[in-house]
């Protein structure tokens, strides 16, 4: 299969050379051309421009954010003026309720596929093809990429023939994450200035009730001494429970705790800085109680 | 070993037929008659006040909250003043912190030895004796208990030399339980409005990154079309939420998430009565949604 | 001084009114044309498109949000391409910090002045000119439309240089009304189910530390047996608290109360529909309460 | 008039004092004797105990919280137990629903009356009899406290026949008062990081919508740029707030701008310690912002 891939962020990497493993010719494209070039040595080719990605069967895109995604589809040269009749766009990026919509109809008016397929897994997990693949879109289209969702995921999930739904599920799941970044930083808060031993407590979490790898995880970042390294950035976070207070605007839904992780992104971007990974939102739940260990 | 049980609501319950199992010599009392003798039949003698149950090396104590702790401890004739010198008293409920730092005082003016000792677990568990027990206390008296936690629970998790830091350990843990039942509520009210389907959606996560006991005993009682029968009722539920506040008061943690809640246990209560399971509380993010798909 | 103006909606239509009575020569122009002939009977031109509107000194803008106003600004024939060089674009619409600064720098790269310029007071002050106006920009600017803000207010408030300020101000403002909103209704609600008066509850406050417009007359549409008529929509009150929200996040402010406020907006618009005034929202916080008075 | 009076704080001092202008014979009791004799200078009999402050036909308490007040009322010599039949007991604290039902109802046990008579106003208001006097109580005990209610006080608010009346309309007052501290917090915080003149936009508040003495008093202490001095104590605010929220837990009532302040209290008091007016929960909201700023 002829595979256009647009995004060569940490995920977007991963992918393309699941991709590369599984046999695909693919054909990269990326604002920044080193990253492309690294894919390169691997055995991709690569292209100078978005429409370069664009002759194939396929392209994927996986971009950080609305604004990339759409300039990347609707810009002047843009995969939406470039794909063919029948080529399938793929886009894995976590995006907005809204925009999926404008590109389902957009793409479908020019006779073009459009699959929105948002992944789990960090950048580790993309690079081996054990992500998993959340999709919806046609089944005609979704049968067809099966082969690359085959080879970048262990698993495909597909949640309907819409294709905003398997961003509502994305956006979903990427919410309840982030809850328990801030269920776990008051727990901890509480446990720790009640004199018990947060790594204690946390394995008496996870052998019991709490047995999941987002308690293992992240828990281990909620507590750790130093702020983690950034897995996944404190600003992309931000944006995923921005965009799913959107959703919740659209359809109608309070969301509290997800009010409360929007403020506590605010507080952490605006007084620790953007270089963050996302779990240290739960950090600020016991920030005081750190400067006031650290005064003691 | 000798051992009087006061409280035999559905988990006190439990945990005396497992005592008994364990070939232990149990006296029960509870205020309401008949289920001491329903545990009578079962091997167990009945005292007829809480002295009678104090006459042995270990008085274990599974009460509702800590006025009826307060009661059973401190009254006239209560365990403070009937327990032996040298024998132990371990209190199970899940009360406050102010409370469980009173007994420890107490019991120790008094030559008493005294753990806490709160459980997780669900009532038919505790009939199996296979809860966990966290526990608090001084070393030797938790060494003496040591039969007791074995006869209840496949894990006794020892926290800590002072009592009320088991009891603090147990309000965040059901604090934390609770708070899955609010990300829940939320994510399956976008999920559910948005035209997902919400069972899938649970399946979903449990496969991947959300594999606990936690989401997928309560993420099914949470979706649920009909309330579920109750487990642990809500108004227990919201005595916890509200410990867990207080003891957030005491140690000067902010909590934005038990806050929220609180609220949702107030809802819960006044719009939908007292008959209800706790994890109730989660359906309260999509009563609105609900009401509305009733109505279209 | 010849003016068009562009949005006559309820306050747009007043202000035109003060206009036209301060001997201005107004030139009105309204995507529905009904309403601007109203106004040719007391004496406006009508433009029948938005460049009919941009012939002379200044323009008006009064719309009801960031898409309408930049659909005017920005479109084909727009404001923006059809003022002359050194004319003024006064935009008294409530809108966002970005729209604002955006549309400051573009009116600037062709040498025509930009005002931001929102007012305080509902439709009937509008219509007696007893508006207040809070604006930012180029004293210069300020000084030549000096004479606009005379005739629509009783008192112009200049908040800064930059356009955006203005909006900033406003902004603020509309938060801190729809405060009060939500504080009276948990305080009535409190009131209520605790069986006092709630009206003469709110002579108390208005009588002593709460003697301020805000509270006299949202006190009594928050109290009120029967939702209030509309002076200004509930979606209009929901856009400008997310615009709050938005410019918090751009200037690293947390905002619970912004926060709370957003979520019981959800609630008023999915539940109760859109035909809602803003102080509606107050109303929800004892929405269950109303509920139950009327079931007991 | 003979009327005892109980608890010199600063509003008791001040409530003394205008209780002595009026012309009555006022014999004052406080656990700290200096308070008192600083009162005999001004014409105050002193009392030694408790008792010694309940033989005329009046007495008065003024204490700062729930267990002050059940020491002085239920405790061994105790006011219940020292007043004469027919004498009346007026309680001026700030207390819960549940302590003042439950005093209503031992005190008319006892054939003795009981007013409860919370004030609003500040010490320097107390000590000028200009205080305002909500009062819930017989309607024949109200009448006789009415020559007291003259004296401190320029107006009496009757609320009610059964006493917790007044103390709930007292707890939604300090509610809201505590909701103005916030908000205008927040809204400060907005202004302020977007570069506008935080009094001037205070001063564009209280001359519009905004012009009640709640605005403009506490408007300029949350906005001062040093920490304000105390007027009325963080810590007592704080158990207003939390004893609002006892309120409405009692009435089914959510109460989500409570719950924010009682987290804003709860960083207050950790972070910034216990010497602190209680409009300095209104600075937390900008606390980040202020760091910032002494950082850039």
């Amino acid at each position: 299969m002829q595979i256009g891939f647009i995004g060569l962020g940490r995920m977007g990497t991963g992918m393309a050379l699941s991709l590369l493993r599984g046999g695909h010719d693919v054909i990269v494209y990326n604002r920044t051309d080193s990253k492309a070039e690294a894919l390169a040595e691997k055995g991709a080719r690569v292209a100078y421009d978005v429409a370069g990605a664009c002759k194939g069967d396929v392209v994927v895109t996986m971009l950080s954010n609305d604004e990339a995604l759409k300039e990347v589809t609707l810009g002047d040269r843009g995969i939406l003026g470039s794909l063919q009749r029948t080529a399938i766009h793929i886009s894995s990026s976590t995006i907005g309720l809204d925009l999926s919509e404008r590109l389902a109809a957009e793409h479908s008016a020019r006779g073009q596929g459009y699959i929105a397929a948002p992944v789990l897994g960090r950048p580790d997990r993309a690079a081996e093809g054990e992500l998993f693949v959340v999709a919806a879109g046609s089944p005609d289209a979704i049968a067809q990429a099966q082969p690359i969702f085959d080879a970048i995921g262990q698993q495909t999930l597909v949640v309907g023939n819409e294709a905003p739904k398997a961003n509502l599920a994305k956006l979903s799941i990427n919410f309840l994450i982030a809850t328990v970044f801030e269920s776990l930083g008051e727990a901890i808060a509480l446990i720790d200035r009640g004199g018990l031993d947060k790594h204690q407590f946390l394995d008496l979490l996870t052998t019991t009730l709490f047995g999941a790898p987002i308690y293992k995880t992240y828990g281990a970042l909620v507590a750790a001494d130093e702020p983690p390294a950034v897995g996944f950035a404190a600003a992309l976070g931000f944006k995923d429970i921005r965009l799913a207070l959107s959703a919740s605007e659209k359809l109608g839904v309070s969301m509290p705790f997800a009010d409360v992780l929007r403020d506590r992104f605010v507080e952490l971007l605006a007084t620790e800085g953007e270089e963050q990974d996302w779990s240290a939102v739960g950090r600020m739940a016991f920030r005081d109680t750190r400067q006031r260990a650290g005064a003691e």
